[in-house]
Parts: C-alpha cells; structure tokens; sequence
C-alpha cells in the first residue's frame, strides 16, 4: 500500500513531491492482542491478526522480507467459523512490517436496555444466550495500511464493535418480519418500537396530506446504513484517539457480516471482494481510487476550491503541462465529462493537477492511490499545508448477497484480498485456483479452504530469484503485503 | 412531462407547492421550420418534426387531445435515413400540446478552415463534397418538454448543429488512425495536429521528467466530449436567448449519433434508449431523477446550503416530518448513505426535503421529476425565489456501441423513446412488440420500422374507453405525449 500513497512525479515545480510515504510508521500492537479489547500500549515492534495465535518465533518469521514465509491459522489451534481459509505473507521490503490487518469474529449483538427499565416482549424476538435479547453476526475484514500501521491496527480491533453497536438499536426491529418503523417515538436509548398504526394514531388529523407518500424501507437497508455509519464513528474514533495512540496513516477497508441469511460486503479502499459460484465470477466489491472518484473529486474541488491551496487545478490533463505550451491547445476534462476535449491552455492550468496518473500509478494530489478508508487525518501533500482528508471517504460502498436465494455446494467461496493479491492475480486467475485447489481436497477435509488461501497468496507472491520475486510465466511477483479470506458458502457447520 | 414538473405536495408548511406547470406554455415554431434553419417567429401555436412534412389539416388533426391520433412520417414523401421507423402521439390534455419534438438529420462536418489559409493535406482523410474535407454523421434525437415547448423546439433545431461544431475542430484528428494528440500547437480555429514526435521536440530538456505518465487518450472518448460539450453549448443558447425567443421551460434529450462504425447514445433526463439484438436487450442509457442523482443532489446541497433557501433540508426522509414529532428518532439518508439509519428529529428536519417521493413521484424541491435536460433556467420553486437549476446538469451520460463487433440482421434495431413510452411499457414488452411486429413483413419492406413505432405508441396509448385510455389488460394507458424512434441496425443501405 505505501506505493500507492507516495509522490507520483520525482520534481514538481511547485515543490510538491514524494509522499506521507516518508512518515514513520507507528508503533503497532502486541501480537497477541484479541480483538474488542483496549488498544494496547504501543510496544511490539510487529503485531498479526490474533486469530493467528503465533508464538514469538513465528512472530520473527512472519516479519522476515527475504524468506516471506506464508502465515496460516495453524491445525490444532482454534479454527476459523466456517472453516474459513486465512493466509498472508508480508512485503519484500518496501515497508518495515506488514501494514496489513485482518480480523474475524463471531459478534452478539445485545439489545440495548430500555432506559426506563422496561423490555417490552415482542413475537419474533428469540431469548437468546441466557435470556438476553440478540442476534449473532460473522465477521470477516481486511485492513490494508499505509504510511503507518496504526490505522489498521485499531480498525481491526474495533470495526466490528462499532458494527455492532450501530446494531444494537436495531434488535427488535431486524427480527420482526413486518416493515421497519419509519419513527420511533423517543430519542436515543429507547429504541422501543412503535407501530405505524400506532404512530397515526397519535398524530391529530390535520390539513396537510400525510403519508400518501411514505417510502418503504426494507430491513436490508437498515443494516446497509448501520454499517455505513459504523464505518463513520470508526474514523472519528482513530481522529479523537490518533495523538494518544500514536496512531499513523490510514487504512483501506473490506468487511464481510453474515446476518440472517444475507452476507453484506462492505468496501472503502482498493482491496477486492468476488463470490466464486458454480464457476462463476460475481463481483462483489469495486475499488475507490483517484479514477474511478475522479468526478466527486472534481465536483468537491470545483465548489471548495480553497481546498486545493492555489497548488492544484481541479481539471485533468492526460498529462504534466509545460509553462512554454502556454496559449496551446491540449486534451482536458472536468467533473461534467467523461469524454476529452481541448481547450487553450492557461495560466492557471499550469498548476499540478488534482488527478494525477493511469492505473495503479494514479494519485490524488500528487499524494495518495485510493480515495476511500480510514484515518490519514493528519496527511498533508508533502511540504504544504494542504490537507488530503477532506477529499477521502470513509464510507463504505455496501454490496449485499443473499444466502437464501441459491443452494451452495462446498465449492463456492467468497474470497477477500487486499490489493496485493488483485494486481497481479486477476477474478479469472484466482477462480482457477480456487477450482484446482478445491477439487484436490475432500468437500469435508477442514483444511480445504485455507489451502486455497496459502496457494493463492503464494501464486501472487511467487518464488525468489535472481531478479527478485517472480511468478510461474516469469512476471514480477506482488512485492506488497498480500492478506485472502476464502470463506465458504455452503460448507459444512456453516449458517450457525 | 408535465406532470413531472408540478408539487408533490398539495400543501405545504413552507408554502412551497404547485410547481412551474403553471407558466404559461411559450409559443413554438411554425410547422415546417426545418431543422438547422433559425428559430421561426412566435407564431404557429402548434408545431411537429419537420420530416412529419404535415399539411396544416394533418396538424389540427396531430393536436388533437380526444382522437389522439399516431403521427408518422407518410408513405410517398421523403423516407427517414436507413428506413427509421418514427411515430408520435399527443398527450390526453395535461399541457395544450404535444411538447415532446423529435429530429433525424445527416448532417456533413466540414474541416475549419485554417485561419492561416494553409489547408495541411493528411494521408487518411477523404476529400468530400466537392473538395471539402470532412465526414457525416447521422443523427436521431428525441426532446420531452415540460412547462412550455420552447427549449424543446429550439433543441429540436439546433443541438446537431453544436454536436458538429464541436465536431469540426476534429475532423483530421478522429479520420487519421494514430493515436489523437495530447498537445495542439495553437489556440482555437487552428485546429492543424502536430505529432507527438513533433512536440516532444519542440520542448528542450529540462529537469523534470515529462511524458513518463502520459494517458493515452481514444478517439471515441474525444467524440464522447465532443458531445458533452454540445449539450452544455446548446444550453447556454437557450440560456442567451431565451427572452428573445419566448423560450419557456425545459427538456430532456436524448441523441443517437452514428459516427465512423460507432453508435453514441447521449441522454440527459428520463427518456430512454435501448438495443434489440437477437431478442437479447442491451440498455443504452440510465434515467436521471431525484432517486438516482439523489446523492450528486445532497452532496451539492451540503456545500452549498445557501441553494436550499432556508426552505429545504438536504436529508431524505421516507414521508414529511410534523412538528410535533420533534424529538422523535425518524429514519433519513444523507449523500454519503445508501442504506438508512433513525436520527432524533431535530428543528432543521423540519424543513421540506431536498428529494422527496417515489417513483414517478419523485421530486427535487417539491418541483421537477428530472434532474438533467437542458434549459429551466428561469424555473424556481413555486412562490419563492429559489432557483432549481443549480442542481440540475445538461451534461448527458453517453455510452457507446460499436456495429462493427457483432454482424446485425434486420430485426436488430435501437428503439428510442420519451418516459410517455416507457412508464406503461417496459423494456421486455418493447422487445416483445418489435419481434412481433418485424415477423410479420418481409425484411426489406421499407415500411416495416415505421410500423413496430406506430405499434409501440398506439399500444402505449392504449384505447379510449369510458373510463380513458386503457391498454388491452384494462390498466391505464400513457396520458403523456409519447415519441418514439425505431433505427435498423442491419437493415438495407444502412452506414451510407
């Protein structure tokens, strides 16, 4: 991911450069921190997912750039839910640790007491695990860092508590099979619901037409939103707790929840998400970078132009202008197009522009390759005081599949990686795998589908050689840290 | 469209309510104003396409709101280009006259002429018409007016000519096979390219390392600007001379253009286009409307809440708010949200909602159900001063279909159609009908496209009964102005 967030031009003329690349990385967590529990003192030098449950020496393996030794939940510890398939391996150097972060967890979500000390019993609503009231979800989320692992350390300590606190109100609702209240009557802490009918009744009949144009609003999108903003108080967490925590840099994030059937895919950053089923590639996720956001970028640079501190031109040229081309006429487009036209080159069109660069070479002031996550508040283009945050999300696009809808065989996954898998092993590559690898294992062998994760991170890692990390047809290998979930959706034990 | 452009609400607290359906309709042109020509004086008090070629008996008959009876160019006098099948209908009394237009041209693209009297001779572009170097394009636009019919009529005239005005600066460019230019040497009127190779070398070496990040540029995205910019010209026509030419309301447009083997369908508004190619349908445009531009809407509201007029709130909420629900927890959505969340009803809910609806009922500002199109410049919300076209775009999303891909017979056809069409009929039925239809003459009738268009429209009206107009399963027929093109893909005499 540092390679993303690093200057896109050696020499700016307006002394823009390299990067937040250049900030030293925060201290991480210990390594055997479990996930919900209270940011620890910044002490370890490197930290891995808990669920990995290494002892010290596999610690110092799994830091090692030059052996890049493949890391797996090992047999005999605790398994994954599902049997899920976990597998990473660290950079070849660019960075001094691995920046990414995974986690997985099995949540209960508690209603929330009444406030007025009063639990209204409802049909629908289980008594659940000794006589509370709540639903279980699967968790499963990749957090790929940058410039500092502080962001996806925390993220992947408390992501999933925010999810479940944003769900907490919802309890009630999710688990009665008639439409959501669109109001309920007081404020927060008494999520108490009230009926439609119930609501009429309270309001006196008046003039004005009411409710002939109420919308509905499913259950589905109830939780869609509860994630999204779960996503929000995430970041606003790492921007309250950054100086106390020394927390660095930024993250991008992917989260799996399985909920009542549904599997909610949540993406803010450039990691990727696809179910393989039947065969089949469906995209579960789209990547958020300076060009598939260009036009928001623009539009927000357009209407807030103080923000590009008279250092960038909201417009994108297929390239740098020269001051000597000033009066010519070159290929341009703004936050209306999509198409290129050409216009006549001025003054102000010397700046650099916001956008910058083609694929993964793109940037965002000059700065940084993704446009979704989480943290990078202190980030400024390098020697400015210019500020990146404001044009970053932190929301998260929420794409939803429904378990329900089609019976799985043991052979369909959805698989999760960070960006270190995607860019050089592409949707049809890791469906070939997945396929070659299922096949050679029992559908019951537990084992199955982290040996999928391992020989897809190898697969993209490669093997060392003289001219570095290669893969089997010769290419460079991925140099990144690379992170894959392969989860089941129709394994054995699987839905409980 | 009328009915797109009045209150969603009968009344309101705000005041706010009955939209601009009630200005008075603008005066059109005369019948037979061919297309290009200048606007005609406000006289005529109803006009139809000019290919209709209609005697004025025919037009009293056009406009007639009882009978209704489908308009489509007569066997016998001149035939639409590649046998395009056109009908149209006037709408069932919601607005005085049919103020859908509609327009089909071949229209020449002349090369600039260098303002240095230098005409570059290139290897790969023809010398047309008499000397002249250019190309044809061929062009079928359809234009849905509401309150008044005058920026409809003057697009209807005039947005081929900006579409081939931008167009001219291109000429040599889009018909030499090499990659477009990045850089032309000089400001508008010389339009003469100089080669990559030929620019490098005019810049000397200097420090900063130019061209490593060029993005390579096609020639189809510089025709997709060119139309982009068309749009935005022809709205600052109507912009200009709107007072003069009493040009009332506004209009969506939606424009095929077929250029060099390639066909782009530009739309902005609620019109839609799709292909029939092999019974198989292939979407060729989106709608825009509050529901699916709601979050570019909220985001401009958020920044620039001095639009909104103190009237309106930049949430969603699923119904109008009473003030007594003060402090209530009501669901909402704002731009960075696409599920839903409750939030504690607050002083500033209480104002109207920015997007407010469902459906056909969906409305920006309690005003207008589209939300791209071109003119509205005058449009405000009812009894205020609050203008709604800031937060309308002229810019259309333009997607592309290459013919040459794929070997077309002549039952493929692009089916064209104003929202009159496509709210009582859906893709699916449009399909269905044009089969049906086209099985039934022999393949090089040249009648036979016209004859699927009339199809579609009489089917769309329906049949006037005691209750109106009804389709043939007894639920109501479109009461709106309908307009529909039916082009050949693979018929005879096509790509001339």
């Amino acid at each position: 991911m540092l390679l993303r967030v690093r200057a896109a031009v050696a020499q700016l003329a307006a002394g823009l450069g390299a990067g937040a690349g250049a900030q030293p990385p925060a201290e991480p967590r210990g390594g055997g921190a479990g996930a919900g529990s209270g940011a620890s003192p910044p002490a370890a030098a490197f930290c891995r997912p808990a669920f990995l449950q290494l002892t010290p020496e596999e610690l110092r393996r799994a830091d090692d750039h030059t052996g890049r030794a493949v890391q797996s939940p090992r047999d005999g510890r605790r398994r994954l839910p599902w049997r899920t398939g976990y597998a990473e391996v660290i950079n070849a150097g660019k960075s001094q640790h691995n920046e990414d972060q995974a986690c997985c967890e099995v949540v209960f979500v508690e209603r929330r007491p009444s406030p007025r000390g009063r639990l209204m019993s409802r049909e629908g609503c289980g008594e659940l695990d000794g006589g509370r009231k709540g639903f279980y979800f699967h968790y499963w989320a990749l957090f790929d860092g940058h410039a500092g692992s502080g962001a996806a350390v925390m993220a992947s300590e408390k992501l999933h508590v925010h999810i479940c606190e944003q769900l907490r109100d919802l309890v009630d609702i999710l688990q009665d099979p008639s439409p959501p209240p669109i109001c309920l009557p007081h404020g927060p802490g008494d999520p108490t619901r009230v009926s439609v009918a119930e609501d009429d009744g309270e309001v006196p009949n008046d003039a004005v037409p009411r409710f002939h144009l109420e919308k509905a609003v499913s259950h589905e999108s109830l939780v869609i939103g509860a994630i999204e903003n779960a996503f929000k108080h995430m970041d606003d967490q790492i921007e309250r707790e950054r100086g106390a925590q020394h927390l660095a840099g930024g993250c991008c994030a992917l989260a799996a929840i399985y909920l009542m059937g549904k599997f909610y895919v949540a993406n803010a950053g450039d990691s990727r998400a696809i179910i393989i089923r039947n065969g089949e590639i469906i995209p579960m996720s789209r990547e958020f970078t300076p060009e598939t956001e260009r036009q928001r970028l623009q539009f927000l640079a357009l209407l807030r132009p103080e923000l590009l501190g008279k250092e960038f031109t909201p417009l994108e040229f297929p390239r740098r202008i020269q001051p000597k081309e000033l009066g010519k006429k070159m290929l341009y487009r703004d936050q209306n197009m999509n198409g290129w036209a050409y216009k006549k080159i001025e003054e102000d069109d010397l700046k650099f522009p916001l956008i910058y660069g083609e694929g993964k070479k793109a940037r965002m002031m000059a700065t940084i390759g993704v446009t979704r996550g989480l943290g990078d508040h202190d980030l400024k283009v390098f020697s400015s005081n210019i500020h990146i945050k404001p044009f970053l999300s932190c929301f998260p696009e929420v794409r939803v599949y429904d378990l329900t809808q089609y019976e799985h065989c043991p052979d369909d996954v959805l698989v999760l990686g960070t960006d270190g898998l995607w860019d050089v092993t592409n949707d049809k590559e890791v469906a070939g795998v997945v396929m070659e690898v299922l096949t050679s294992y029992e559908p019951n062998d537990p084992c199955r589908y982290t040996m999928v994760a391992q020989e897809l991170v190898v697969r993209s890692r490669g093997v060392l050689k003289e001219r570095g990390w290669r893969l089997a047809n010769d290419k460079l290998g991925s140099g990144d840290d690379i992170s894959v979930f392969v989860i089941p959706l129709g394994g054995p034990g699987n839905y409980t």
